[in-house]
């Protein structure tokens, strides 16, 4: 058996890069930036207005100073001209400061009356201008990988980038095997369960950036188990689930190596998810994931998560623990490490009392992934441990 | 001027519900459960093996104990007879447990010999089974309204719920407003700058639910800006930016009520973002956000990403503050509620020096906004703030 650690490693060398592709900008919320980019230009491009007044010279701003108006700058028309000495230049937000002034009197310290503008009130030290470059300038870049947030998407627009290098999103392909799985809609035999694994992992990957596909479920027979897999074909990565386990009926290693599998078969020392199968089949990456739900979806946080990322050139790839008190105590844990399904309370982390791995009504209901190392000894309320948000 | 709190309970009275419509379970990732959902059967629906083993009688199970194999039950293929006295059957995980038997010896603790097994390790107390309804019962619900995660698709999916009652996405129309303002892409003049309020803002939108449209850019003239108004019809919500203070060039309202609108205008005590216009517009419900890059983001989060929970249904709307711990001094805050980019660090919470609302970058580089309250007196390091995660 070896530790998840080395698991995850083993997967991260099938990980292999599905390069860049570039999107239009409205387009690329939540996908990883690729290559770092440059903004075209500076922001503000001139000095700016940063409040609704008056451009004068700083030098002749004091109380009761009187100025005369010759024009007005406002967003988008600038005053063409030159400010000089007792003249003042109506200006707005956002506006570029006209050349001879350095001073913008906010509109609520002055007194207009036709043509003059007298200051009435206190207008201070501060300038109320925004100078040229002071938000980014061109050339300065927004570096590679990231994950475009909102807030990235309006800096992009504003460093004039319409369109944005972006890592492709790779193409999953998800395969439930077994005689007992029926599709979602379908009319279940009286041994028969439905497949519900596919569709949760489909929404996992999915939100990470993959493009998910759900296959026909295969059959327990060699032909069916062909035509799925078969079926996978142009995937990024191609994942199986059940039927990769140690019983009789576990065909899917079998197959996959008569379609050519360079396979290998790990025995991971942890709770829920002990099988895990991985190799290389027709180009793509292929992961087997025990079969069931809970295993298969903590198993798609802790494993395949992370190879997407890598996938995707996003660091750091691993799952990123938080720390938390728990609220509970919990017993000590066996020789496998354990991700106990947990919620969050204002008290902190109680672990849900029951953690067979195939009640996913405990999973939904969960917030958290509690990780337990192996022989963890028993712990207290209060005590700090590392877990994994849901 | 009123209270951020006080702004949102007037923006909730303009959220109109979306009503629901019905989404394939595929497609239902993410979105706003609208109606409880009852499960269609029980789950696992018959008592069923967690491992491979035999099952067999409970009261003959010993050390030592031989049975003879009269069958077997795989996932999906019961065993369609009765398990009797000294016998035992054949049964894979997940597989239905038959009549007769109560108790699952695993494999590792048998001896098989052609049609007999013995059992040679000490087979413990623990009975291998999963029993009828331990996960859900048919009528189970889960409950509306509740944003749909993976292991929500993962038990809809093993209820066989194929087509899922979610909130309809809130239809969001965006316009900017202004001469300065030049599409991504385009070529700006020397007092143009590039518009972005409005793409971070559908990202931000979208992320949390909505179909956003960015409209042509409204100039600031009356025509233009009717014809940009009128765009907008079908949207939900229609959002401006910029053109809604008290500058001479401010048109929004004037041509908004000239179209119909009945506004309300709001100075919120709040920084960034202070002035807030909102009301209904031809069966839409209307906002207008300042145009300063980071007031309309800020505002995007403060005010809109609430509305749209509202509209789809979704409680809490308010922002989900959290609690951390300063790892910087903070200096006293003004009487506007301020909303502070900081990043977040292993020793706390650090607001950035420059909190000026024209920088983008310094937005795209925080993790979250520190709240402060009107007239905050000054921080300490280490002091407990709330804040909102971006």
């Amino acid at each position: 058996m070896i530790s998840v650690e080395e698991a995850r490693a083993k997967l991260y060398d099938l990980a292999t890069p599905v390069g860049v592709e570039t999107v239009p900008l409205a387009q690329a919320a939540g996908r990883i930036l690729a290559q770092d980019v440059s903004a075209t230009r500076d922001q503000p491009p001139f000095a700016a207005s940063s409040m609704d007044g008056y451009a004068v010279k700083r030098a002749e701003v004091e109380l009761h100073a009187m100025f005369k108006l010759v024009g007005e700058s406002a967003a988008g028309h600038g005053f063409a001209g030159r400010v000089g000495p007792g003249q003042a230049v109506r200006i707005f937000t956002g506006a570029p400061v006209p050349e001879g002034a350095d001073f913008v009197v906010i509109q609520e310290d002055v007194t207009a009356r036709g043509n003059l503008i007298t200051i009435t009130d206190d207008p201070g030290d501060k300038d109320n201008i925004r100078p040229a470059g002071g938000d980014f300038r061109a050339g300065d870049t927004i570096g590679a990988p990231r994950r475009l947030r909102p807030a990235d998407i309006a800096l992009l627009a504003a460093m004039n980038i319409p369109a944005v290098p972006v890592s492709r999103r790779p193409q999953v392909a998800l395969i439930s095997t077994g005689d007992e799985l029926v599709m979602p809609g379908g009319e279940p035999g009286p041994d028969q369960i439905i497949a519900s694994n596919t569709f949760g992992l489909k929404a996992l990957f999915d939100a990470e950036g993959a493009q998910t596909r759900i296959l026909p479920i295969a059959r327990d027979r060699v032909s069916s188990l062909e035509t799925a897999l078969n079926l996978a074909r142009g995937a990024d990565l191609v994942i199986t689930i059940g039927g990769a386990s140690v019983g009789d009926h576990d065909l899917v290693a079998q197959v996959a190596e008569g379609l050519g599998m360079d396979r290998a078969f790990y025995k991971v020392r942890m709770r829920p998810g002990k099988p895990l199968m991985a190799g290389h089949l027709a180009g793509a990456s292929m992961v087997g994931l025990p079969g069931n739900p809970v295993s298969s979806m903590v198993c798609g946080h802790i494993f395949i998560l992370p190879m997407l990322r890598r996938m995707m050139g996003f660091v750091p790839a691993d799952p990123q623990l938080k720390e938390g008190q728990l609220a509970e105590p919990l017993s000590a844990n066996g020789p496998r490490e354990h991700y106990m399904r947990a919620c969050i309370g204002s008290g902190g982390l109680t672990a849900f009392p029951s953690q067979d791995s195939s009640l996913l009504t405990v999973l939904a209901d969960a917030d958290a992934l509690i990780l337990r190392p192996p022989n963890d000894p028993p712990r207290d309320a209060g005590d700090t441990v590392f877990y994994l948000p849901l």
